[in-house]
């Protein structure tokens, strides 16, 4: 397996977040795709990924799978028992709403932010800016965030009892919530916690 | 199992195709919510779904399920084998893969743009417009149909040989194209011939 990415950038944090749970990044080959200076726009990678977006994973057979939710769905079955998705139905389906909720409501709404309403990766790579539309997708992550930290008073991770994919999301979130200045409100001490917590964790810490 | 919904629109439609692919429409009670009079916005059904969309399932033991692809993975793996998430860990990667294509580059582009540039579901409902970002994502929904097209140049379905998940949205996002009028343009050729196909299922027949 290879993965096409640029380290430290949040979606390409999720899928090697993801590995390392599962217990694969020494199995995998990490290739660098210069974002900030463009290389995710050049005929070569967009072969790879239509949507010009790291992180993308390349099978053995050549096979190429982009979206962090689908690479999550391919590691996560690939060894061992599900544990990042889920086994029953009903677990598949709760992680997969609260992964939505996390990727939307916070992870793609700084995003939105970064990318429209600040200078974000430099006049180069934001060739589109809607300032107006970030600006509002700012106060979206923080209704986020508050969600969130309301569903985590009640329970210890984003989909009940056990860490998975949404909270991967949401953790990718709010690193880059700060990269893009957008403070996590002091009193969402819930959020504060699990993200402690979760910083803790080996596939995390690394 | 319940779900809420308002027949005829567009993710409402996916959970229904998806449901009688699986031979669950009548094990379903459907609930009416008043999404053109606000009733999404309700206190009531804001419990059931923060976010206030529908549709949302109701579990037998009151666990509220929203998010489509959420939804969808639950119906998919309550009654027999998944058919329409993917067994393998590549079919599941693929297809949510394709799903997320066809949900951000066509069906939520085409809502974005009904929502930010028309006057969508009317200033009672419409309380928060961009204009200039929903003009820009009718390209993208352009754009989106493009590259359905160009994948349906080559295979029978999103996903590859068999029918999924993301056809569905797919699906929905052309039927929301049309309310929305954007329409496909002409030479897309192969994304209205695989759309004539999925037509005559009698998941989406009726």
């Amino acid at each position: 397996m290879k993965i096409y990415d640029y380290q430290g950038f949040p979606n390409p944090a999720r899928v090697r977040i993801a590995l390392a749970e599962k217990g694969l990044t020494n199995k995998v080959q990490f290739i660098t795709i210069d974002v900030p200076n463009g290389e995710h726009r050049t005929p070569a990678f967009l072969e790879k990924n239509p949507s010009g977006a790291v992180p993308v994973l390349e099978l053995d057979d050549g096979t190429t799978i982009s979206e962090c939710t689908a690479i999550t769905e391919y590691i996560d079955h690939a060894v061992g028992e599900p544990t990042l998705t889920g086994r029953s139905a009903k677990e598949r389906a709760v992680i997969h709403m609260m992964q939505r909720r996390a990727e939307a409501g916070l992870l793609d709404a700084v995003g939105s932010y970064f990318h429209h309403a600040t200078p974000g990766l430099g006049p180069k790579i934001e060739t589109y800016q809607c300032a107006e539309w970030g600006d509002h997708q700012k106060k979206r992550a923080i209704a986020g965030m508050k969600y969130l930290d309301g569903v985590l008073a009640k329970q210890p991770y984003l989909a009940g009892e056990n860490f998975s994919m949404a909270d991967i999301t949401a953790f990718a979130g709010l690193a880059f919530a700060d990269f893009a200045k957008v403070d996590i409100p002091a009193d969402f001490k819930h959020l504060k916690a699990w993200r402690a917590r979760v910083a803790e964790r080996p596939s995390v810490k690394g």
